[in-house]
């Protein structure tokens, strides 16, 4: 059905089934449990749903000792198991296969502490990112990494997956606002790592469980750095006649030293659908657009803003707006927020995620261009152009197996384009399975070999997420547990 | 002669020496071979001083392909490898043994490629901090870790320990700011990790090598991100009647939200052995004295600097002077930065490294005072206040085996106490041999276990800094290679 492969269930874990699910019971008591078809329905498959695959079971552990019993005893029993937030994933990180057990942290969303004087929060990793902000906000607080999913996802994918947002322009990705975690290995062992502190001794396994997409356990509570919100903060529209123009903008803004919190690209056809969707104010009648926010006193917006759009100006901006209210500036935030819920009312489409220089902005949006035209797909493009994030929309009919095999290829193209200019295959969304056979184009054998030397150290006999992250062919051979 | 025990050398390398230094010169021509006792004594230490071996040997290579076939060398032939940078490490991570190569990165220092658009610079690892930052000044930009030993340290030490500094408060410490190494592995194997975008695919190997003391392999090149130098900045010194009333202030003025480039504490003794020195202007009627540094515009500079002048004031500080001139400025830092070679004209000391929650400051001070005073001996506390990073530097005569014993039980007793409150035994200097023996106190043996699993992935038979980091008892079986 779709042109990535999947391995075929192991008969013996299917014909084991009601034994592992008495197992399960036993150790995760109530509705912990779920085996229903109805039920499973609802974990089929993640955000990227061209793929779909009914789990063999799913269960939802209420603490980190269910947690961990429940991970020694399908580690024992050689189950694999594939750990899961809200779904919300777009590279296929949570799609579940028919031999697995889907282990999600939807009961565990409790803000444990908050201490100002640290500026630190204490969650269990099934609380939404919104949550974490929303439960601070009265202090005048934030927790910065914001993804566009911020309303549904888990703190638990944005651990595993890394994850940016807008604003990450100015106060970094996870790995960068995360101080520690409670994690769960497939021994069913409760590691700690890090802290309440700036730094841990010993190795920094916190940057390498960040990121690790469920291949190296599970991450049940967290310590998260918060910051103090800005006096204020305020977004500019800017409208260009091309993209190549509005690229060129970027790279010069941030070439000049200016740092502002958020740089967000749109083209025309993005620009159309959310301005449709959403009222947004964005105008009509341009080749892109930027939203560039900046944050300080009023004094201090007026003064980036100035430098800003005269940098712009420079670079051929035909349309320049201030928000000039909160309401504006929510507006115009919620536009580029609701993007990709636009844009599936109108089309299917896959969401590539790749990063680039950002000097190379310009080189890669005429490159983007020219694949879908070759191709003879639509494509959006809407992206975290500050940090090179980008987010090419390739739009595709589900239902015609030949539209959706020539967006696949397009979007390999482009994060291979992306590559080839000093970039990297994803951003914040993961390989998953979405980019797994494209990881020989970024690493080379012995690079990838070193990886998975280091997946073994946690995951001997590949139980956890199996089918993702790392091409299924050349994999090094299972160890005896 | 010291209190931390070291293997005892390999009789069957030592006596294999002429074989090794020959395949050694074999490799890397010239003088990049050190032999001879008189030059290798250069290299018997680092700078914890009271620990000492003199290497089998020194090699330096001048590039990576020398550097990979020095390691794959050593690697084959089961030599043990000190990997070293300036040798300034506080922690003894540089400390050669008697059967052991030490492989310095000296003869490797270029700035390869200075990119504003990007915000990158790349550059060899032997490099100097303070080099990486001068050569991209004139351009008005910087690299923010900043640890005081910086016009000697190198990159490569920086990122072996995961080095901070003064600023790192608002900026980071070395893994916030490192984008992309070259890494070679023992077998010979050079791995590109990172990029030179915000975040790479796969696993964060880049976390994980950024402090890891050489346990993992050699970092020969390194692609690091810059900031614009802000408008403006400014310190300001405030005098308090007790280490105490100091430590509230800190915590109180990071809970108002303020955050500061950074907050330096020095108590009396340091003020004095530092004003002695370095003639800063320091106020010598205080207990405690902090250094605030804030920056920006000016009005954003008066206003930053007002508020927290009224948090001090609250406090009871009894002192508070802002710098007027740039060469006041410069003074002020000049103090605080050369205050362990001031300290160290002085007298011994070992300079310890902890690191706290903020906001436990105070009851932390009060007992690093207690275990000092029961100990019978001066301590110097002098530390990066605002991010909770620790460096008591605790008195003794070298000449006195009982003055240093003491020194190291109180040392320990020290770290102990951060521990306790939810700190760290390490902030910026690394685990080392110092210690070494007191990560179990840190870490359960399930922790420990799972680090030693993650570094046999990169060195199955432990022959990279091999007595450093984990306590030597209890560690993983050599695999076979």
């Amino acid at each position: 059905m779709t042109g990535i492969a999947l391995p075929a269930p192991d008969p013996a874990i299917l014909a084991r089934r009601d034994e592992i699910i008495a197992g399960l019971k036993a150790l995760v008591p109530g509705e912990g449990v779920i085996t229903s078809e109805e039920e499973r329905r609802a974990f089929e498959t993640d955000a990227l749903t061209a793929y779909r695959r009914m789990p063999l079971a799913v269960v939802l552990p209420s603490t980190t000792e269910q947690t961990a019993a429940v991970l020694a005893f399908l580690g024992r029993e050689g189950v694999p198991v594939i750990p899961r937030g809200a779904g919300t994933s777009l590279a296929g990180g949570a799609l579940p296969q028919e031999d697995a057990v889907v282990l999600g942290v939807a009961k565990m969303s409790k803000v444990l502490d908050v201490d100002l004087a640290n500026r630190t929060v204490r969650v269990q990793t099934g609380v939404t990112n919104l949550g974490v902000s929303a439960a601070i906000a009265h202090e005048g607080f934030f927790y910065a990494p914001d993804p566009s999913s911020q309303l549904a996802c888990t703190i638990a994918g944005n651990i595993a997956m890394n994850s940016g947002g807008a604003h990450c322009l100015k106060y970094g990705v996870t790995t960068n606002n995360l101080l520690g975690v409670t994690f769960v290995t497939l021994k069913g062992e409760v590691i700690e790592i890090g802290g309440d502190a700036l730094d841990a001794p010993g190795l920094d396994m916190l940057g390498l469980i960040c990121g690790s997409e469920g291949q190296f356990g599970v991450v049940t509570e967290a310590t998260l750095r918060i910051l103090p919100m800005a006096e204020g903060a305020r977004p500019i529209l800017f409208g260009f006649a091309s993209p190549e123009t509005a690229g060129a903008c970027v790279a010069a803004v941030l070439g000049a030293g200016i740092v502002p919190v958020a740089i967000e690209y749109m083209d025309k056809l993005a620009i159309d659908i959310c301005e449709d969707f959403a009222k947004a104010g964005y105008p009509r009648d341009v080749g892109a657009m930027l939203i560039v926010e900046v944050e300080g006193s009023a004094d201090e917006i007026d003064e980036q803003l100035a430098r800003i759009g005269a940098i712009a100006g420079d670079h051929g901006a035909t349309y320049a707006r201030q928000a000039r209210t909160p309401a504006e500036a929510a507006a115009i935030w919620k536009g580029r927020k609701s993007a990709f819920g636009a844009m599936g009312r109108v089309s299917d489409y896959i969401c590539m995620d790749g990063t680039i220089p950002t000097g190379t902005l310009p080189q890669v949006l005429t490159r983007i261009t020219e694949i879908c035209d070759n191709a003879g797909l639509k494509v959006a493009n809407i992206f975290h152009a500050g940090d090179g994030n980008l987010h090419p929309l390739v739009l595709y009919d589900m239902n015609d197996p030949v539209s959706l095999a020539k967006a696949e290829k397009a979007g390999e193209d482009i994060l291979l384009a992306c590559v080839e200019v000093g970039g990297c295959l994803t951003g914040e969304h993961g390989v998953g399975i979405e980019k797994r056979d494209l990881m020989t184009a970024q690493f080379t054998r012995i690079e990838l070999e070193q990886q998975m030397r280091v997946k073994s150290a946690f995951d001997p006999n590949w139980l956890l997420n199996p089918a993702k992250v790392f091409p299924l062919d050349d994999r090094l051979p299972k160890v005896a547990a």
